[in-house]
């Protein structure tokens, strides 16, 4: 297996783009990214996307995305496991380059939710839970979510507040984010007095659904240099499943797949969770936020709310955590958000963070997941 | 990159499985070739499907079908490129253990059409073409290919019987294999007879969509005989695209993408056209079937008509083509096509084809294209 690098990257801020189609939001960050990269010949593209088959009627959008950009004979392939599509995208581009089978590859993730209305798209977000026994009686995600938090604060005896802290947190760091969709601090309060949404989910535990893309060029490590002055090396990948239906699990304040997918990348990379500088990880809900980084084993079991209180997870902690506002305040384009996480990481640890630069910032993981937690991908990135 | 070997196989019978789910339909035909290849341990999942978002609601069916085997920690990723994905899931399967990442590979196809009727079905179908300018503008894939078919008869002056001749040989082939959705004979008076769908194109230059289900286990070839007296080299894989939109080609005569991808698979497997001893390729229409087997370069551009009323694809011919009866009348699972090719293929490359076993059978092609060949895949299969 070769060492893989990013080479380029590109981003637009997340939100409404109504005046641009899903193949113009993404050939403009796709064309920056290879830019960033100095232009290198493609071999292969792999797309992150959750609903474009609903928003815009599209199938086989690999292809779209990649004529979009003026590539016409090159493979281009529809990586789909709903809200975790993206990190699947890095992680099949990943292996596509470490097999030594292609030396550029293109990994980009798009969404468009602004095609459909907000209905709808709580509609198309719930098609991430088991439907025929699930979401045909009655669950949607939120509500699947909405069982977890109940347990959880009921667990380990939490209550709402630490919640709404984490969503305060993670606005304070989107309003230093120009990418961010909702650039703006709020108050514990405010987030605490949101309309409920399943009961005891409200608003500010729930991440927006926005417009999205983001894409990096990965090559060979050994070929970085060529392309860029900073490469990141994408220095260890790791991948796993859980059961797809809340009822099949034995154990609902664990998503193992975290766990077992962190386990795998830290081993490929040879570090230790202890190694790692920043994290961003897949809150599509406070509550995932609290279980991604218990099961990261970053932080106690039941004690997220607490630590969050504590600073620990801002810029200035010691375990700076979503620093480009997560999928809370940074926003969640579905199917992109894996993607982004990749893009907000890498100029991190490039020193282009700006505003939210961490320092130290020589590693970081970034954890991208599926529905609740049924497939999850880790990468572990490295300053070269 | 180490070789790889097919070391297990399944599929159902193609037709409508009204009394079974998605997951009932994989789930067997998964077990079976698992079964097949004496229940190897297995690393990950690879799934070509097109339309369970529609069909089931369901998103992320990598998991949900790895989960129907009872794999709850595997990493199982959907690829999705309409008509394409069997094709390319395989593909991802291969550079999968090529690359060393992985040892066993399980890459199933599914679809399951009977969950939507017929109109929807089409609908469904031509979410495959390019939606902005060409089906939110009336065209329909029935449609494009009627441009294509019309324009190739008024080119090379080739009468419509032609075609109905190869839907004649696919049925014919059909007849004897107990997989076949239309296991029966026609004549080439009922063929020309039938109704039309789309000027020039009538029933019988389409295939017919049915619920299907495939799926074939690989390994490492070094490691093969462990799992099987019989294994199946993927000797050879290519895979590439052209533009989605029809009105962006050149020469609409020409599916570049398939002789792309073949030249990719055959130089990956130090073997030329005329080593092939029998083909599987992409009929979805029957001129898709003409253009596959030009663009291989297995029959002059204009002639495939008259190679077809001389004998040649037969399965006593010098290039037997489609030999369980091609989509035309096998079935077209849409999103499990492909596998169902890699499934058949390597049943006669074990000798195990039964009535329709061509001799000599070494080596193997099989051409699976998305929409109007906007990706496709090429995979050559070799006895070992």
């Amino acid at each position: 297996m070769r060492r893989v690098a990013i080479c380029g990257l590109s981003m637009c801020k997340v939100g409404n783009h109504y005046h641009k189609s899903l193949r113009e939001l993404f050939a403009k960050v796709a064309l920056d990214a290879m830019e960033n990269a100095g232009g290198p010949p493609v071999n292969a593209m792999y797309v992150g996307n959750m609903s474009s088959s609903e928003h815009t009627s599209q199938k086989n959008i690999g292809v779209l995305l990649s004529n979009s950009i003026g590539l016409n004979s090159t493979p281009s392939m529809l990586v789909e496991c709903a809200d975790g599509s993206g990190g699947a995208a890095l992680y099949e581009g990943f292996k596509s380059v470490a097999s030594g089978l292609y030396d550029i590859v293109i990994v980009g993730g798009v969404e468009k939710m602004s095609e459909a209305t907000h209905g709808e798209n709580r509609k198309i977000s719930s098609k991430a839970i088991e439907q025929e026994c699930e979401a045909f009686n009655g669950l949607s995600i939120d509500g699947e979510f909405a069982i977890i938090m109940r347990y959880y604060m009921h667990y380990y005896g939490v209550p709402k507040r630490q919640f709404a802290l984490f969503a305060v947190q993670m606005h304070k760091h989107a309003a230093r984010n120009r990418y961010a969709q909702l650039p703006y601090e709020v108050s514990v309060e405010d987030a605490l007095n949101m309309q409920t949404i399943a009961d005891p989910v409200t608003l500010f535990d729930t991440a927006p659904a926005g417009d999205g893309a983001a894409a990096v060029i990965l090559c060979p490590l050994e070929r970085a240099q060529e392309f860029t002055d900073t490469p990141i090396e994408i220095a260890g990948a790791g991948q796993a499943s859980d059961t797809l239906a809340l009822y099949d699990r034995k154990n609902i304040l664990t998503f193992k797949a975290t766990s077992e997918a962190s386990k795998i990348a830290l081993e490929s990379s040879k570090l230790k969770i202890s190694d790692i500088n920043l994290f961003e990880v897949h809150d599509s809900y406070t509550i995932s936020g609290f279980l991604a980084l218990e099961d990261l084993g970053v932080i106690e079991r039941g004690k997220v709310g607490q630590s969050v209180e504590e600073g620990l997870i801002d810029l200035n902690g010691p375990i700076p955590t979503n620093l480009s506002g997560g999928l809370k305040a940074r926003g969640h384009p579905m199917g992109a958000t894996g993607v982004y996480q990749a893009v907000e990481s890498s100029l991190q640890l490039r020193g282009e963070a700006g505003k939210n630069q961490a320092d130290p910032a020589k590693v970081a993981l970034i954890q991208n997941a599926a529905g609740i937690g049924s497939l999850v991908t880790v990468h572990v990135l490295k300053r070269v």
